[in-house]
């Protein structure tokens, strides 16, 4: 699908059409829909007609064979919305399908500084008549809730009549896939059409959801510059407009269809805003949301792009993932990024540690107040993780839910859910990853300093000193799901200590710079100074396995006493194991499933600064870990470069940069890999350019794979735009904004002016 | 409720109603009735009314918001059946019930020698008529199909018409309980009627579980001496008689009604058979079963009785557990002995452990053959644990289930279900400790090798060797189930040596004894003699964690490393504690639901056989441990008596030897605690006696509480039945039956003859 590094693009229409309607998804992180065919697919056609809003969503009773103490009971899941996309178009008995009559010609792309897709078909319908027929559609970055479909349909020999159908219909399902755990289950029928309004050419749907009590209204309209007979069909669940027009040879037709969503989350009256929204947009024509959109899209890539001459393939990867990333992050407070961006219903549309670990990254180098912006709203649910650390047994401080949509836990298996611990510190480290980069002391004062104290505290609370003097945390899961409740998980203990000792030093820090807001938090929160020692003491003395014999850090206590995963007899089609083994099985086992003490000391290098330590630790995990997450084989390329495995660091990298475009875990037609997608940016930057945010500066150690010839990219860093243009030879850094900095390149410090 | 050591009596009927139909439940091992009223209760009354049969279930799906590879797929809960229990006696427009009119002398009993209950009942109707009212009933031990209900009534006063209306319904439902894991979820409707026969004085009600598709038949009769009309009425689920008396004062009528279950798993055409066997039935008279019934229970009592004279509470409570557990066991190749024995609906009907540690040892030194019939029962689903074996990712051998009816694993939970491999090896420990004590060795061949065998290529396979050398087990749940999936827990891998040591030892006995029957199960499993080295190599070189610092067990490789629970500020509302912190938060800490390696020290014997190392992990474990599991404090105060600590060893007795009885857990409404019954037994053999069965000999080592004077019992041990009397100065041994025989009394052998 390269044909050109800025945009996707197929000629073919038939093969993998599940897969492309998500690639071709487009959405602006409030609103998502998935690349459907306005006129449909054959019933035996695998499709999922998809449409989203970023934390919309219907809640369900979690069923437990065996309900413990503490088990969620509610299911949050992402909600298939009213569709707004179909469009079809008859000629008399003729109904226009590329799967039907010939297909003289077909392209569809987008360009990703332009977001808005294109189907250009060249069509003869079984009888004979020809026809030109254009597909544009835009969702727009700066109407949030504006979905655009603009239709032009040129006859080539046809004289006659041609209808028109376009529609609104509020009976739609969610996708159910009861065995796949990455999937998740909820009933199918979760919106309930509550309210239709046909008022001449403009056509309004509100739904509700059955249980959570949300409600979505989708407004349509439409534009024809044609002289055009017109007719609506009110239906029960579905509204739909008829347009009539008389065709000659040559002749064109044009119409312009608007649909405005709106949603009870955001809107006190979702229907009145919808209206106003809807009423508003009609005024402006496709080409001038084109114009904005390209505008938008210009300030990102001018931000976010990177270069990489002498790979094409990789190339259109990179900017594609970006551009998901771009289409799929929250950009209000009620929203996060979720596991499959808003390209389908896969995981719920939760959102997880993937946002601060591997998605941030990208953001906060690129646009800062995105990543700000997901900070935010881990703030906004403080209240939520305050809750489920009280009914988690806890008396201080607060537990974050491993997998949420309004901040409350919804993990219904919690070894492989709240046991995960780590998410707590995992938002700890991205807000200090933040504030170093960008010196925002005051979101610190005002939110980052609140969330650290209160994430410290039940952390704190949650380890103990052990006998020998050592802080420890028992009965965690790490990020590796192959082992499950453990005690002493390296990742889980180095983070918190990393954790504990920033936490005491931004303290002192704000104490220093902001006293009145620290006296106002440490009022509100009851904290002593001496519960800021304790922290301190505990990072000091945190207890990070070590195995003198080998000379690796054990993922846990436990780990090395296991037996090793028998991987020569072990099936290609077993993976991933998750699905073929029972967790008994694995957790019995050293085999990983992803990254989990490398993923530490890619973030905090590693705890005794030894560089064979590092090497022994990745080879080591390197021969059992299955990447079986799609989370895994990022960290790994990027841990290769640094121990200078530069051939396996660029083939895990291939295995990231491209893993939806090209399909490779067969499930992207299910939806896009976000976190994955934040981590190919990861690779290049922290892994062929050897980036690294160390004691508040920049420092590169880059290396590039031979066939690459040259990357460039820019860095947001403490108010600073930075070119860095990195080539086989040469490495030159070009300050487009702010103020003179020094950088580090390969151990050598390098005014930048 | 004491006025007898054989029986059971209350003179109140207002006052726990639920409890009193648990205690008063009647059954055979087959067929169980909860002691319902005849007459019914008011709807304000919390009451189950129940009937079971043993192994009769039905099967759901089992609904798992996440479900993992190898989650079971379906559930197995018991029904409750088509009830016959009802009778309702009526006086032209009043209706008898206890909770009206006034009731002039009401005593209910059971005699644990006659196993009939009785009501004997002194009524006077609100207008005034007064009747003497005698409900009696029985399950018979000869007849295992058969339920009566004899009924006899006195006018004292009354003059005129007396209806009496005898039932059988089949419009019956499961109890639902949704939020407590003890319980158990299933839906109400489990039973479907799938036909009805009404001839004349012979009924039939026959229904079908929905998914598991068992059918079970319920037929009545009725018997009445006296001069009667009487009508049937035959409705869409249930059938009524109606009989009409004319009655003066001091005149008596008397009703037998006959009832009779057969199920589709022990028969394959249920209505034939129970035609059958309930026309046998009506030949004979209530009072001809009652003579039956006793004959059968006065040689149960002969060799099972407990006499300990100088504690009345304690001397029925422990007949009331005998008693139970005789009801309780199933005497067929289908069934065994469920948790609440055929008292409720509580854990499913399930099948546990519970079994093998807790129940064999009564039936093996009382009734050996309903011992073996039990252990038959397991060998009966090795199929079943050779399939489950395969899914949980074995190669070889058997993975017996947690929790089960037909012999398919039905546990949610895995954690706290599954991953509990000590079920193998407790089965194992059975197996041995039966041929200990029969010497049969036929059984051994035909069966218990195969099992031992299977069962430890399973453990063999789930351990390995170490890099020191030493053979370990991990990831699994030993039987405290506060601490779940960890490494090396002591129970487990002590039980595991057990196994592996007396597997090879078996294997080579059996060599000498039966070596064709040997080399048929050689061929039939393909038996290598390396692999019973292997066996032999894994118990010698078990690991089994010792912590040289406090001189104990730990309970597996981590728990020392944990926090201590905070017991001082957990209130007394918070237990038991699973039903109010999340299972996180236990396995985080030291604390234990129950019995763990003390329960392999009173079964093992420590394993250094060092009587301090047993006081110190008695003293840490005590401490910790919260009794919350039923299981537990029977094991104390065995181990209480073996360290010394006699008074401890009292008051743990008493806290299981009356559990039900005084409803102590305030559970036992929904179920007896079979296994806690069991233990019961126990702590007096094995506790105050303290029996030991060691190198194939019996020893004891006596220890009376200061309360009592005496206990006297009979064993049977390798063919020989022995009588034990003990008081405080003296004991002594006589050989009722068999051989003369040494045992040894505090370490001297003593020759009975």
């Amino acid at each position: 699908m390269i044909s050109n590094t800025w945009s996707l693009s197929t000629k073919d229409f038939r093969k993998d059409v599940k897969l492309k309607e998500t690639l071709f998804t487009l959405a602006n992180g409030y609103l998502g829909v998935r690349g459907n065919f306005e006129e449909g697919v054959p019933q035996n056609i695998p499709s999922t007609k998809g449409t989203y809003i970023n934390a919309f969503f219907e809640s369900e009773e979690i069923k437990y064979g065996e309900k413990l103490f503490g088990f969620p009971d509610k299911s949050q899941s992402i909600v298939n919305l009213i569709d707004a996309q179909s469009i079809t178009i008859s000629i008399n008995d003729e109904k226009f399908s590329l799967f039907e009559g010939e297909l003289i010609d077909y392209t569809r792309h987008i360009d990703f500084r332009e977001a808005v897709a294109h189907r250009n078909i060249h069509w003869k319908s079984p009888k004979g008549h020809e026809f030109k027929i254009s597909f544009k559609r835009l969702i727009s970055f700066q109407v949030k809730e504006l979905f655009l479909i603009d239709l032009e349909i040129e006859s080539i020999n046809y004289s006659g009549k041609l209808e028109i159908t376009s529609s609104v219909n509020g009976d739609v399902t969610n996708m159910v896939a009861e065995n796949d755990p990455r999937i998740g289950t909820s009933s199918a029928q979760s919106l309930q059409v509550s309210g239709l309004i046909c008022d001449n050419n403009f056509s309004f749907i509100s739904a509700t959801t059955n249980n959570s009590n949300q409600e979505v209204v989708c407004g349509i309209s439409h534009k024809t510059n044609n002289t055009v007979n017109s007719r609506a069909n009110k239906k029960s669940k579905s509204i739909e407009y008829t347009y009539t027009y008389h065709l000659s040879p040559n002749e064109k037709i044009h119409l312009t269809k608007y649909a405005v969503y709106t949603d009870s989350r955001r809107y006190v009256t979702p229907l009145q805003e919808n209206k106003l929204l809807l009423y508003q947009a009609v005024n402006k024509d496709f080409s001038d949301y084109c114009k904005e959109q390209n505008k938008y899209l210009n300030n990102f890539w001018d931000n976010a792009d990177v270069l990489i001459s002498g790979d094409d393939a990789l190339q259109q990867g990179i900017r594609f993932n970006m551009f998901h990333l771009l289409q799929s992050v929250g950009k209000d407070k009620f929203s996060n990024i979720s596991a499959k961006g808003l390209t389908g219903e896969g995981y719920e549309g939760h959102y997880f540690w993937d946002t601060e670990i591997y998605i941030i990254p990208f953001f906060l180098f690129t646009n800062p107040n995105l990543a700000k912006n997901l900070l935010e709203y881990r703030y906004s649910i403080l209240e939520n993780a305050r809750n489920r650390a009280k009914e988690m047994g806890h008396q201080n401080g607060v537990l974050f839910p491993w997998r949420t949509i309004n901040g409350d836990e919804c993990s219904p298996f919690f070894p492989a859910g709240t046991a995960q611990y780590h998410i707590n510190a995992d938002i700890a480290y991205s807000v200090i990853q933040y504030i170093e980069v960008t010196d925002d002391y005051r979101f610190l004062a005002e939110k980052g300093m609140e969330m650290l104290i209160e994430i410290a505290r039940l952390m704190y609370e949650t380890g103990h000193f052990r006998r020998d003097g050592y802080f420890c945390i028992d009965a965690v899961t790490g990020p590796d799901e192959y082992t499950c409740i453990i005690n002493n998980n390296y990742y889980t203990n180095a983070l918190t200590k990393h954790l504990f000792v920033n936490t005491e030093k931004l303290y002192h820090k704000l104490q220093e710079l902001q006293p009145a807001a620290l006296n106002t938090l440490n009022a509100k929160l009851n904290v002593a100074e001496a519960e800021i020692s304790n922290f301190k003491k505990a990072g000091l003395h945190m207890y990070l396995p070590f195995d003198d014999k080998l000379q690796i850090h054990p993922q846990d206590d436990s780990f090395l006493n296991k037996k090793l995963w028998d991987f020569k007899n072990t099936p290609k089609e077993n993976y991933p194991l998750l699905l073929h083994y029972h967790p008994l099985t694995l957790y019995r086992h050293q085999v990983c499933k992803q990254a989990d003490t490398m993923l530490a000391h890619f973030l905090l290098g590693d705890e005794k600064g030894n560089q064979q330590i590092v090497k022994n630790d990745f080879d080591y995990y390197e021969k059992i870990t299955t990447h079986d997450s799609s989370l895994s084989t990022c960290i790994f390329s990027i841990m290769s470069n640094r121990v200078g495995q530069y051939q396996k660091a660029y083939d895990y990298f291939m295995n990231t940069a491209r893993l939806d475009i090209d399909n490779l875990h067969h499930n992207s037609s299910d939806g896009i890999h976000s976190a994955c997608m934040g981590g190919s940016w990861m690779s290049i930057i922290f892994g062929f350019a050897g980036m690294r945010v160390k004691n508040g500066s920049l420092s590169f150690k880059p290396h590039l794979p031979d066939k690459w010839n040259t990357i460039e990219f820019s860095l947001n860093f403490k108010g600073r735009k930075i070119k860095c243009s990195i080539n086989k030879d040469l490495t030159s850094f070009t300050l487009l904004k702010g103020k003179p900095i020094t950088v580090q390149l390969n151990s050598e410090d390098i005014l930048i002016q």
